[in-house]
């Protein structure tokens, strides 16, 4: 047994503030200090009590900050610690499939320490020294599965496709082209600095990259990249890029919808214009959750963790320090700050 | 040999004057007279010379008015005659396929006589004492098609699932609302007058119908009448409507696109702000042809000729008298003045 167990100890939290409707910014969040939480998982409770490592700052999480109710995922408690992705060690259990000392994967608290009652969705992470643990809610967490479901079963892609990602060095573009490559199909990527355009192409081994800053109009980029029309697109980023896309789809296109709604606000959403273009090129648009294809979560697992180990595929971080970076890194987010999937480590072990 | 043959006879045309960007008017078009034509079908043509008996005024043909090349279907040539479906009498053929006397239909003129030498996806109709002819152009051809396959190949219905029609009267709603019934489901429709919100519950068996144009808050008419939400929209007209079905769909939903771009200018269509349900609610949006899904349409034309000798299925046309008529036929569908599939008759035999 772990010598903290029983013990009180001080526990750093971020609190999220208040609902918002604009873009988050770093004080919609705060640090909260001195808050004492016993190490224990109470008998009888099936839960667990974990140590957080890595804490994950996720796009969608701006949907949680909306006094939003009835979509899929319910909106944060005001005044109460933000939820997300996490890897955590187990310090104490009362839960017969976690033991101390084991490393798990799915929802906790942006804090030190928590109390997970929730316990249906954790997965045990088998340490593996070829592979860091911060990469259990990136590469191998919900972002990567994003881009392995989205990509193998909403886009249904064929060698030799055409294949545009928007975000494309995010969290989850970065394996949607990675997989393309993988797959035989031309990849372009857009992301909003040069920086990331050159890891884009030197790195992640995209085909090409532009910078859509830099590109007063987007429709005459595409078709720059694009002389012959896209295939597939992952679309992360919604707005005057998916309207600029539509045009340039090929027939029997299909455009993976799963970021939109991440980076627009709804209410200040900018319209898009030409959906007609879905009917003479006959495209397939669809919007998809990763929580429908948990079944395939296995496969993924063993599929990308040998294309990483094997050198085929690699990836981005953006690591910040510190629980107290947390609310900066996460709204660094929606003004492309990031390089790379951002993870706050909380501690190593 | 019809007496006609090596004849010259007057020809009445409708002619396309010049490419237009906005909603089409009667005087875009114009009734040509004392045009002169040689009723014969060359030999070594492979054409044949019919006679013309009715006309079918579609919302596509919108599109061919614009001059907008590279697209699936090439625009009209001014000045030249307008092209359209139709169902002809062959009075001449140097094509073995088909012999004088045999009613075809498809893409012919908008004149009395037409030489037709593409004649390809030209269909002979086995005329039936109990089927109109110019059902050819409406329930039996591409408008009845359309609403076939799009409602089983795109919609993938299943019983009991909660369908919206929009345009529900129109040449392919009326049709699309009446299978789905039949297949089991709960229908709404929407139209734009009261008689025709009447026909839909009290002729075609809509379950329920509103007339869009009295509804302030279309969200509010769809919650109304979907408190449950909406598995499948057939999807006609774009705009407003489709920015009010989004946000009420069901997990899952499907929408088939195919008459968006029919009703709406490119230019001046109104910009779609909630496409971010597609992402929670899963829904696959998906823009079709029917001529993708030519090889079910022997399969369409037994399996519907059937249900309406059966009685199991109406269909309201509205038919003009005389190719005079033809552009103030066409014109009305933009402004909703048809009740039904819009015909022109030229000639009943």
């Amino acid at each position: 047994m772990d010598e903290m167990v029983g013990k009180i100890v001080s526990n750093k939290q971020i609190i999220f503030k208040r609902y918002i409707d604009e873009v988050p910014k770093e004080s919609d969040m705060e640090l909260r200090l001195g808050k004492e939480i016993k190490v224990e998982a109470p008998k009888g409770s099936a839960a667990f009590f974990v140590k957080n490592l890595y804490l994950s700052c996720d796009p969608y999480m701006r949907n949680r900050m909306r006094d939003l109710h009835g979509s899929y995922i319910p909106p944060f408690v005001p005044d109460s610690v933000v939820e997300g992705f996490g890897v955590s060690k187990v310090i104490d259990s009362d839960n017969p499939r976690f033991k101390p000392g084991d490393i798990v994967s799915g929802f906790t608290g942006w804090e030190e320490y928590s109390l997970l009652h929730n316990t249906d969705q954790m997965r045990k992470v088998e340490p593996d020294d070829h592979i860091p643990l911060s990469y259990h809610v990136g590469l191998l967490g919900m972002p990567g599965f994003t881009a392995y479901a989205g990509f193998y079963e909403v886009c249904a892609p064929k060698k030799n496709e055409y294949v545009f990602v928007s975000a494309a060095s995010g969290a989850v573009g970065q394996l949607v082209g990675q997989l393309a490559k993988l797959h035989g199909c031309y990849v372009v990527g857009s992301a909003g600095s040069n920086k990331k355009v050159d890891l884009l192409k030197n790195v992640l081994g995209f085909d090409e990259a532009f910078n859509y800053k830099e590109e007063p109009d987007l429709d005459a980029a595409l078709k720059r990249y694009f002389p012959q029309g896209i295939d597939i697109y992952f679309e992360n980023v919604g707005g005057g890029m998916l309207d600029a896309v539509l045009p340039n789809m090929r027939v029997h296109g299909r455009i993976a919808v799963c970021g939109m709604v991440s980076q627009h606000g709804m209410s200040d959403q900018q319209g898009i214009r030409n959906l007609f273009s879905l009917i003479p090129k006959r495209v397939k648009m669809q919007g998809f959750l990763q929580s429908d294809y948990l079944h395939l979560f296995p496969r993924f697992l063993e599929d990308v963790s040998s294309l990483y180990k094997q050198g085929k595929i690699t990836y981005l971080e953006d690591m910040n320090e510190g629980l107290e970076s947390a609310p900066a890194a996460f709204a660094g987010l929606f003004s492309g700050k990031n390089v790379g999937k951002q993870v706050i480590c909380v501690s190593r072990h």
